[in-house]
């Protein structure tokens, strides 16, 4: 259901390269998974995602479970056929919508009630039924229930989530049938290493194809999170993929595959494509501002996406100014292909440890969120 | 500049197949531009738009006059470049926006003066300054400055924007400098027979290279449409194209053909696929109806187009419930190969006028647009 093969390590850091195989093609990791929450990555047809590079992406049950159904998904023969992806697919089991839609949930030792945030009926979930829905969704793999704390959680309510993560991660691995599905579980803890430690050995012992970090990229620092991760990868075993949930900027990325982390997945270059900014290796692009007006270079020299051959950074501007989709489509996109080229370099760097290369190639991934300048 | 070919007539209506020869290529009329108002067709990428069988496109003079300015556009060498369309453009010049724009406009003799509905700016329009801008977007063919009155516009009124858009059309044609644009004049005349002869008769001594049918589609019934053109047409000479502005629903297209029309545009088909109502030979689907839920079929069997090929009317509709841009997106582009699709077996029937296969292929052309109805 899932082999994960590491190629090639960086000798001075936690750094490898490798390639994951799964029912739904092969994922060289590195790897970056483009958002496509309710089964459509935004504004973006299936065909132009994988051009762009990408080999997996993500869709969420908590979202599918709302609405088509997870048993529409199912009529179709999985989320693969219904979404017109023939590449592998990871759905995230809801854990995290327990915490971004805190003020809509009631969590319960045996699950969550969520209000729906769409008509008020209920949705609810346990571990069971996690597992049920992500069954029905078919995706190559699936995550175990967490549940996620604030970024700000104190020591007793970061137990008390990793606890609670613990039983609901046995659970899930109980409920857990379908052999064509790799099952994943979630490291919760906050930024307390003891129990990222308890957490992470515990799940470990369950036995479980990979294992993601939760809880990060939640409001704390880019050192907290290198220092988390730093404490608690070497806890994982080094034959299974990492993932990182939820991140993030690039210089987030060098620093967890620096760290020794696999997997990524981010709305950030769909989101910001959508509000006009625009990803570029040495910084990111504000394409309302004025700057832009008459430029007729494209918004990254060098790049082959779809909008860097054929538009020049005045139209795209324009498309924005005169709130055209295309503007929203065309920067996503180069956004995507951005991600894909930066995960390429770091995987061709690897085997050397080149880091500096890629901050030559990418001084972008030396700027942090709020330094994120125009190119 | 313009070349007109007629291949073939219907010998039993005023029907014509032809090609219109232009500086970005061949056109086949009978046919239909789908609408890029601000140099986009939205939501869909030019390739896009020529793969549905699209040869020429329409932007809009008044509004990329606001936004970005002709002077923008003409920094980039004209609207091909700018927009990555490399086929024929034609550009409408701000005399329908007259009609559209009512409340913010005040017409004298000399122009037409707007106020911005984006700043409240003013933007003056005359017969110089209206071939101008166009001149400097570039498009193959452009149009004059005519005056457009409402669809309920008594004689009085009608008369008085015929004598107008007469003068103006004059002033535009003294005006027109670039020996590679195509300059077509624009009959009004409202319901008026006489008014729409004499109309007519005085553009034709001018000698325009196409005329175009203004002020309908502004309210009246099919029956008055269809009666307008079986009376002006055969005042229009035989030997230049005729283009009938912003029609429309199939049956406006078929009825407006048979009466020896060329040229089409409309929103229609992006403007109903944005809101989810998508064309099929039998009828027009409202995507967003429980009915289609779990129907595992494509918009329109036998269909070749991105949406049809590859995404089932459940998807599409999943996409609408959860506003996702890939269902406008795609539903969109459906409606573009599906109006193109008619416009060719329309060209492949002309020679034989064979309106009965028409009519049996395609029985939405017998629907007016009340009685659309879900295949």
């Amino acid at each position: 259901m899932l082999r994960f093969q590491i190629i090639a390590r960086d000798p001075a850091s936690h750094a490898r390269e490798g390639t994951l195989t799964l029912p739904h093609g092969v994922v060289r990791t590195p790897a970056f998974m483009p958002i496509g929450t309710r089964a459509a990555v935004k504004g973006i047809l299936p065909d132009q995602v994988r051009e762009s590079g990408a080999e997996i992406i993500l869709a969420n049950a908590y979202h599918l479970a709302q609405r088509p159904g997870a048993e529409v998904v199912a009529e179709f023969g999985g989320l693969h056929r219904f979404m017109g992806w023939d590449s592998p697919i990871l759905t995230d089991s809801g854990g995290y919508q327990v915490f971004s839609l805190a003020g809509l949930t009631r969590i319960t030792e045996e699950g969550v009630t969520f209000r729906s945030h769409l008509d008020g009926r209920c949705l609810y979930l346990d571990p069971c039924s996690a597992i049920a829905i992500q069954e029905r969704l078919g995706a190559d793999i699936i995550m175990a229930l967490d549940q996620c704390p604030p970024g700000d959680a104190d020591y007793a309510l970061a137990s008390q989530a990793v606890e609670r993560t613990v039983r609901w991660a046995g659970q899930c691995r109980r409920a857990h049938q379908r052999a064509d599905q790799a099952l994943m579980a979630i490291v919760q803890g906050g930024v307390y290493h003891d129990l990222r430690a308890s957490c992470a050995g515990r799940l470990v012992d369950m036995d479980f194809a990979g294992y993601a970090v939760g809880g990060l990229s939640v409001g704390e620092t880019h050192e907290q999170m290198v220092e988390v991760l730093g404490h608690l990868v070497p806890a994982l075993p080094a034959e299974r993929p990492r993932y990182l949930m939820g991140v993030g900027m690039p210089r987030d990325i060098l620093a967890a595959v620096r760290a020794g982390i696999d997997m990524f997945d981010c709305v950030l270059p769909t989101r910001n494509g959508r509000n006009a900014c625009a990803f570029t290796a040495t910084g990111t692009l504000k394409l309302r501002n004025e700057q832009f007006r008459l430029q007729q270079g494209p918004l990254e020299e060098g790049c082959a996406c779809p909008a860097c051959r054929k538009f020049s950074r005045a139209y795209l501007r324009h498309l924005f100014v005169v709130r055209e989709m295309l503007g929203p489509i065309l920067v996503s996109t180069h956004n995507l292909w951005f991600y894909q080229r930066f995960m390429a370099r770091l995987r061709d760097l690897i085997p050397g440890g080149d880091w500096a290369t890629i901050l030559a190639e990418f001084p972008i991934a030396a700027l942090g969120r709020g330094e994120a300048r125009p190119a």
